[in-house]
């Protein structure tokens, strides 16, 4: 069975996204989804579907509507997360509400959402479309969970770390896990290699996501090509500053409530002591390990799908070069 | 093959709506879902479905999930509308915007979306599910499109009648031609039929819309309970006043246009003041003239659907009273 190069997968779906025909009128509501989607990004979703549906088959091109439609889908999370966020910038362009305005951000991204669904239904062999629709409609369902369980984090100080493994599981994991899948239904996988694909994608997001919030500290600025301590300075509720809240306390714990509540500071001076306390007890230990047992817990599970190893070989690149930043 | 009251079909509708089990975390997404929903409201598209669906078949309660996801969809929008309006009331409760905060709005708005598409799959019969599926996304993409123009419309003044008239077949028919055509669907029936039924719906939206025009400006206030005057004052680009625009010219345009331009001005001296010049150049007449023929066109197009004649009655009961403003 044919197999393909990464930078094949991702050139198939940039051509399939960038000839998606929105000349349709009114032009304020369909210039701002195509702005989106033309932004660019990795494409990690679109990709990890193709990869799913090549173990099994090699007309890749015959899902590239669900795979733009996955695609649809995430950029419609972030196109209304950053306009609850009021954020301004998404890879380094004016996001839609700044753009344009706050009103179009909601429609156009309710018409993105409708869309996606549009996509996903769209020449879905009937025999594969109930599954499909039932894992997508599940992970679109849960990743509006997870972003209203990291709303809620916000203004809590008491949330555990089991808590916040199942926000980023529900947030970030089962959108790639349902990638995976559908990618795995439509090439015709049994429901047991189904499920274990999906479950190699929850590992993995989970994996990728905490190392996200670990390279915020520890990542080294030359290489991550990003500030340091972004995340502490704003009290983001990472695994680490979590992590941290349940293993401090007497004077250490009232010195990290005491960054935490500070209202004026010195970034340096805040990143650095809070820092020394993740240090003095273990954060990066315990965070690394935890990393490293999903990754291989994830790699575990992508063994026992039932194809021949060798087609697993494109799954196991990309994961990590994900998990290296290097993609 | 039995038929039911309206007030039957309606029962069946809130019960099971008001038995959907909303009993999720996290709270905060869920509740406001409850609370839009638990507003009441007609049901208006809902038994429509179920009109539609007893043409042909008696076991209504069959499409309840079908008919909640119509009823879904059509408060996911009432949401982010209220939203984009920054409307304070909603059926006289506070909009979810205002009772929670405007992020709740959004993202409990994107959920109900999600979930009507949940339950319009849900025990979807496997014969019926793509064409199911395909008529409520095409209404689904059109009302986002309608709500766009509305919105667009808001700043220009050299609007068409005709372009009104797509608007408010965009925004307001769509869905309720939708509604029917779903319901014969799922009753089994033909693709002609099925068409029919839609373009029924089609002609009683218009018509229900455009009442809703003249209503605002020739209703006795004491039978229609709400104020009159209210789109005259707001300078609601209506179907009135568009004709209005269209018919005037010379003295009387430049009185219609001072009126509109006016920053400051006594509400019931303009509301009699455009009145005036709507009665002078036959506005109600055009009006009423256009509502008439839609209604009995709509009524015709529903005399050729293949079903016998006295099955049509629950059809024409109720959008004869959506007409009179008795439901």
């Amino acid at each position: 069975m044919k197999q393909y190069q990464d930078k094949q997968f991702l050139e198939q779906i940039q051509n399939y996204i960038g000839h998606l025909a929105y000349t349709h009128e009114p032009e304020d509501l369909y210039k701002p989804i195509e702005y989106v989607l033309g932004l660019g990004g990795k494409r990690i979703r679109p990709i990890l579907m193709l990869m799913a549906y090549n173990l099994y088959k090699d007309d890749i091109e015959s899902i590239l509507s669900q795979a733009a439609a996955i695609e649809t889908y995430h950029n419609f999370t972030l196109l209304h997360d950053d306009l609850m966020d009021n954020a301004d910038l998404r890879r380094n362009r004016p996001t839609v509400h700044k753009k344009w305005n706050e009103n179009t951000a909601i429609l156009s991204g309710d018409t993105m959402l409708i869309l996606s669904y549009q996509m996903m239904i769209n020449s879905c062999p009937s025999e594969y479309v109930g599954k499909v629709m039932e894992t997508f409609g599940k992970a679109a369902l849960e990743v509006c969970e997870g972003q209203q369980w990291d709303m809620d984090f916000e203004t809590r100080l008491d949330v555990s770390a089991d808590e916040y493994m199942k926000m980023i599981c529900l947030k970030t994991s089962v959108l790639l896990a349902a990638s995976l899948k559908i990618g795995a239904i439509l090439g015709g996988a049994s429901c047991e290699d189904a499920n274990l694909i999906y479950d190699f994608g929850i590992r993995m997001g989970l994996a990728f996501q905490l190392q996200d919030d670990y390279l915020d500290v520890y990542a080294d600025p030359n290489v991550f090509g990003k500030n340091i301590g972004g995340d502490i300075c704003s009290n983001k509720k990472t695994y680490m500053l979590i992590t941290a809240l349940e293993k401090t306390e007497g004077n250490e714990k009232n010195e990290l409530l005491y960054w935490l509540n500070a209202k004026t500071f010195d970034p340096a001076e805040k990143i650095k002591a809070v820092t020394d306390i993740y240090n003095n007890i273990g954060v990066p230990e315990i965070c690394l390990k935890k990393i490293n047992t999903l990754y291989d817990e994830g790699l575990e599970i992508l063994d026992k799908v039932s194809v021949a190893d060798y087609l697993k070989d494109n799954l196991r690149k990309f994961t990590g070069k994900l998990m290296n930043r290097s993609l």
